[in-house]
């Protein structure tokens, strides 16, 4: 099956919905772990498939470095090489690019960068990013954009120009392959107008899905939403709206009542490999000697084999002692909790609930109650 | 059911049994992968009972110093602690006192040292390894040893002496609690009579097992065989054998035939996460560029997670991005890998065909027949 997206229930500016994809379907609101060089950390694929993850971003840029797309797609592409059956995305690279590699040159055709592994240089433009994206096959790919910080005025304008240019490009040479679904990626940091202008010039190109680009980074959270809350009415209610890099759980929650379809964001790995779990009340430092000797799950509420195996005690043990399985149990706990946060939105949509779930997971989690 | 030996078939030396526990049976031959800090590096539980894994060892060195024996004795003790409801065995701490700890005192009461972790002094005796290993809570137990380099007569000498008087020590300080069997380990280095000393000594207590320990611990391969090939006639033959730190496949293949039942080793872990993996053809260097594009298994006829799924591209990359789902990856591969092993050696004893499968073995793997 060909890319297809279907709306299913509404409430407000929320959708409950299915992504069809030639790998299979993802049910929508959702959120996709990421598996940045084709392994989200510490995590089997098949654990993934037991915390009912449906869709899996992995990074261009990184793949491209290593081991390059072109040793994947001899693999047969990203599905069979991480043995991972279902969705992939693929981003398109630009963000690494300006956040991670060192520019060397920003010009109207692309971007050259050292890498920042071994210094050697490369140049990204949207015409290798679909190249890259191809090799990889991921079931839906990124538009090559140019990813600012968000309050530079003059540099974000500059951004949504070439973005719109990138994006035209991205499109004319993505083979029309059925394949893979191109999406646009909306940009403009904090300004309202540019946030417009970009999000019209991209619905011209009439792209099957469209991305929030260039939020989370750095902006405050309520910056971050009322950019958000500007962007998402100018893109048509049929397509699919992804908010780049966003997994807190907390903006999960008033993303989804925003509108906002597709999640991605390393959050959930990352905290676990530095010893922080998520909890229906508020992220817990589990290195914290308070859980030295306690019995009770990480998150006693939770269906995932580490809650439903292991105390506090011995997770704070295993982060303490530098065990790799703590990174994986907490991996494995934070991936299911965001996962398990959007199934039950998913579900208060369809059944008419989403305001009072969102309102009483935000109090709680928030501990808005509490002060 | 409390502790008890069954020796099911015998070919030669070697012998076929089972040993019966009260977390359940471990059938002989056996590997134990090792758990240093109540985990197997890298491997959940769950995986373990996956690879048939039947017996797990734990340090008691390293748990009295994090999180304590005592804090693992109020969490119910190791088996729930770690979520490994099989049998567990634990060392002495004997072992790691003398390579890991700096010491600062050994008399004939006792050692006492600092730790590696943070320099805080600590004193082991026979009666302190006996209450930390009863908090543990394993199934087997070892008495507390002197474990000095094995080829200075006149330390190993004096090491004999004192295990023996602390194996004595052991045995009144261990309550007749029938739920933990205490083994006793039997020193002597490389020297002939000093083995038959130690064996002869500590068979007069009348332990339900016996360890062969002070080996594997710099001397050569032929050193360690001749010494336990002189050890093993002194061992009762009703009781099981075990031969302390051993986990080379071809040592295995060498031990078995030569009569020893229990095995444990670090190697299989250790190695994964340095990225070799074993096969019946020997060891692998999984980084080696060789494997870049290699899309066959690690071991192609192995029935584990990894070989069954993923390709040897895929695990170089993985290790090659510092990625911990290639140790993960190799550890379950190398455990299982030793595991079937020594699943394959005990049905060639029951099947009368132990020495067309050791010779075979080691012909291929050590590639003899190659050179």
């Amino acid at each position: 099956m060909s890319f297809e997206f279907e709306i299913i229930k509404t409430q407000g500016r929320a959708r409950a919905g299915i992504v069809h994809t030639p790998h299979g379907d993802i049910p929508t609101p959702v959120f996709a772990p990421v598996g940045t060089q084709a392994t989200v950390k510490a995590v089997p694929p098949r654990d993934l498939h037991e915390l009912k993850a449906s869709l899996i971003l992995a990074n261009t840029y990184h793949l491209h470095l290593r081991p390059t797309s072109e040793l994947v797609r001899e693999m047969g592409g990203l599905h069979p090489f991480m043995q991972w059956p279902g969705p992939i995305l693929t981003d398109s690279g630009g963000f690494q690019v300006f956040s991670l590699a060192e520019i060397n040159k920003i010009d109207d055709d692309g971007v050259t960068f050292r890498s920042h592994l071994d210094g050697s240089k490369h140049r990204l433009t949207p015409e290798r990013s679909m190249s890259i994206q191809e090799n990889l096959g991921a079931d839906i790919i990124m538009c090559f954009d140019e990813c600012p910080t968000p309050k530079d005025r003059a540099v974000v304008e500059r951004a949504v120009g070439r973005t719109t240019q990138w994006a035209r490009r991205c499109r004319e040479a993505h083979s029309s392959d059925e394949k893979q679904a191109l999406f646009g990626i909306i940009q403009g940091g904090i300004f309202e107008d540019l946030r417009e202008q970009s999000a019209r010039e991209l619905s011209a190109l009439d792209f099957p899905g469209y991305a929030i680009g260039g939020l989370a980074v750095g902006e405050s959270k309520a910056e971050m939403y009322a950019a958000l809350s500007v962007t998402e009415p100018m893109i048509a209610p049929e397509k699919p709206r992804y908010l780049m890099g966003v997994g807190e759980p907390d903006d999960l929650a008033q993303a989804v009542q925003m509108g906002v379809d597709i999640f991605d964001c390393v959050i959930p790995t990352r905290l676990a490999r530095h010893g922080a779990a998520f909890s229906r009340s508020g992220r817990i430092n589990m290195r914290n000697v308070i859980h030295a000797k306690d019995p009770s799950a990480v998150d006693p509420g939770c269906d995932c084999y580490c809650c439903q195996n292991f105390t506090r005690a011995y997770i704070r043990h295993l982060l303490k002692a530098d065990e790799i399985l703590g990174a994986y149990l907490l991996s494995i706990h934070n991936i299911r909790f965001l996962i398990r946060h959007m199934e039950m939105m998913r579900q208060a949509i369809i059944d008419g609930d989403l305001k009072a779930y969102a309102d009483d997971f935000l109090n709680q989690y928030l501990r808005l109650e509490k002060v």
